[in-house]
């Protein structure tokens, strides 16, 4: 069956700080709901705005909680990134991710490939890569993805579900997980290994509903639960996922994972998103 | 079950003249392979590279054949096009389609929906929308497709599925094909309408098959078929797919369609090409 | 000094008729004002949308006021384009002119290149590029200029000045004319061999008067022409300029133009227009 | 005349720390040489690469040379953000500068808006934006910068003129100056401010030397020298800009800026850069 993982948000206090309490909350409360791995410090959670130091800290309080974790270490400072990996020998975990350098336009591919080799190297656990183009800015084909040759899978954040197939394809030990929350059922569908999804943060329901619809075959109520998906994930782009998802998880699942940190700004109408909300909470009450 | 739709070549002769004979041939056998609807005029055709009189004797002739196609007349004339639609209306056909116009960038949204709303009223048939933004550089949104108020249905050509995903959402009466071949599989297990495959040219038994292991709840075969065509996508693309078809069509199936018409320039490696094929031809044997 | 080319707007009467007489007089009147040479056929002109016969009947009707013209005659069936070429022959113009061909995605680089050498083969005259990667999606890079090799000059649509430039560089004694309105000045200013300019459809005397001050050193003053070149623009776009133009010509000009010819529907507010131009039409007064 | 502004690369010793003495070195030449601001932490310095700490000590060092400084604190903490435009109250600077959030897709408007807001709050130094929408994934739109309402300058990075010109025509005030080194001369001939080169690390009497020609009205010659210019950026972009530039500088400008940090590796055939600079290397000398 495939796996469902969820890159957790982070929590943060009104200060700034990493509230270390309330993740260890919202990954226990994940963990009960029956989801398989969580990601660490991916992009929902603030990865690329995290400190090695914070990125670390949250690795520390998840591990007293699970040790299903990938640890993403990802950086513009390899020298950060290296170190990050070897501090995480102490806990057995699935293994450290990352995604390739971003900001830097015309990133050369052979930057890249060293980058990751100079990971595998140095981490103690197996190494998954990120990609996510929109953000990077750069996509690690399958014909790179090969090349590097010490990837254990991928987290593959694009629209074009044809990307991770072709991954899949040539590199068929590969673990290859699709990362968009829009794709959740034809990924299921389609043989890959499973999903990052960011909407298990607030409504890890509905995914393992979807994966368990797709194994039993019944194909037909799986699409009716990727719609409710999509109108969750439509209203959260309408109030800005980053921030949006910390008043998702509060209404949906009852619990409390304090505030995004700014450049990502707290949602200003958050009377309104719960508004929107109510219609949809419903069906999703029906679907748990 | 969901419809498998074939956007014919049109076969030229060497002097650059649409050859009727052999696109009746090509039909008849397409027909014949349990191709549900033949879509006429569209990219794979070259329909933006016919004249308005060339678009209508592909129709007249394929109507011999057959009674189950969709007529493309989208151009950048109104008046042709109108014309076109009206001159359908003794063919007793499932539709007329049209891309929104191409070519113009920022072409203006209202623009698009008069397009369409005036060839609705000009048409004897049901209209359905080509959407294709790669080749068009307009997408048309769900929103606008709801706006314009009289489709029947959609060719969505897009890598991202969760596009004609939302139409669906949207518009549940609107018929949803998509047209990557690369998405085949996770289409038809995502709860969309059919697919419209270029593919079906040269291999349409790989559709059938994969609707079938869809239909049976196999989805672990439907995803070895799947990799199939995206091997077969891949070859294509390596040598030109508007030219490639040609080629694979008589390699695959056995007759002949003629050759493209320049600019899109008859594959030079031919030899070659046949001989990358080789391997794949044997699986795609075994999958018949 | 730079050339200042105009690619005339092509009027159409009200049924969708090219209105040859109103094009005569149009350029009559910009060969009056000191355009240098008329692009027949453009994008502005409604090219694509135009059949061979109408792009041969523009040329003719055009030649009677003037022979300085460059004759856009490309398309997507090849015979097509060489047929129009050859029939330029008895017409002594500055050249013929095409894109590369449009619509289709992923046009092989070897298509297009064998495209020009067809076209240049049957040409009477000297042949332009004319390069638009926005509209065409293919991106003729100096590189496969060169390897075309019977390039006279090139219409360069490019927002990126370094674009015509680097042509500039590679092939010094190619014509590179920008496309780009917005560029006029730093095109002028940076050495190429002038521009064309929509924008000279309704006010030619701004792309005159900046070349005057360029060629003066005048360069603060040529600012000021250029930042309300910008502002026409903005206005032209805002109302779709492919209409708007139409529009512009009259109120700008004071003759008539005709209608754009659907997909491109006449402007719909064309008194809010009107209103909007009112300031500018003074600025433009004030530097004729 | 217009400013001309160097962002300075980042000399990291081969440990990876920065080389604050290298540093101060190339500095030093910079002013010597005539360049009349130094941008700090800039993407050509690794700026998203560096820790807050190591920004701080970037300024510190250089401060001892010169205060014509523009300090880039911008990142995806805006607490520390916030922190280090403080920290810069006691350095009587040019000004303090950022890019939007990055990294992030789909960040909100209102989110960049109240960035650069508790920006200008907290700096003791006039604020300036840096857009640079390739790297970042966000354009800051004339109407933004606008809104944001206390920007003193825009270091303008995008291949596209038509923008900084748009921004200079609708905040007369704001000091606007291009950072595409491929744009030098275009935009010192349009009535931009001046320009934030990369170039000008390794090649600042190029930068000189067009301004003066520019001011002299000679664009012809002016044209010349952009055209080295456009060919020491080809060359540096086929060995990675940013690793190119640490070999450049000291080929074409005699000292060590050391190397930089991974991901950025270091360029791996040297020999052969050199050679293919050697014949670039004569006509930068004859334009010194």
């Amino acid at each position: 069956m495939p796996d469902i993982i969820v890159p957790t948000v982070t929590p943060f206090t009104p200060e700034g700080k990493v509230d270390l309490e309330k993740l260890k909350e919202h990954v226990t409360h994940l963990v009960r709901k029956g989801v398989d791995v969580i990601f660490l410090n991916g992009t929902t959670g603030m990865g690329p705005a995290l400190s090695p130091e914070e990125k670390l800290a949250v690795l520390k309080s998840v591990y007293d909680v699970t040790n299903r974790v990938i640890f993403q270490v990802g950086g513009l400072n390899l020298y950060d990134v290296v170190k990050l990996a070897r501090e995480s020998k102490d806990f057995d975990i699935v293994g450290v991710a990352s995604y390739p350098p971003y900001y830097f336009p015309r990133m050369r591919e052979d930057w890249v490939l060293r980058y990751f080799r100079d990971l595998c190297a140095a981490s103690p656990h197996p190494v998954y890569l990120y990609n996510y183009p929109l953000a990077t800015g750069f996509d690690v084909s399958p014909a790179l993805a090969k090349e590097i040759g010490c990837l254990k899978g991928v987290k593959d954040t694009t629209q074009d579900l044809a990307h991770p197939l072709s991954l899949k394809r040539v590199l068929p030990d590969l673990k290859v997980y699709t990362g968009a929350d829009t794709l959740v059922l034809p990924s299921m569908a389609s043989g890959l290994d499973g999903v990052v999804s960011a909407l298990g943060n607030y409504a890890p329901e509905l995914l393992l509903r979807v994966r368990n619809l797709v194994n039993d075959g019944k194909l037909r109520e799986a699409v009716e639960v990727q719609q409710v998906i999509a109108e969750l994930i439509d209203l959260s782009r309408k109030y800005g996922s980053l921030a949006a998802n910390y008043v998702l998880v509060r209404e949906l699942q009852g619990h409390d994972v304090g505030v995004p940190r700014p450049p990502v700004y707290p949602v200003v109408d958050e009377a309104r998103l719960r508004s929107e909300l109510e219609p949809l909470k419903r069906r999703v009450e029906s679907l748990k």
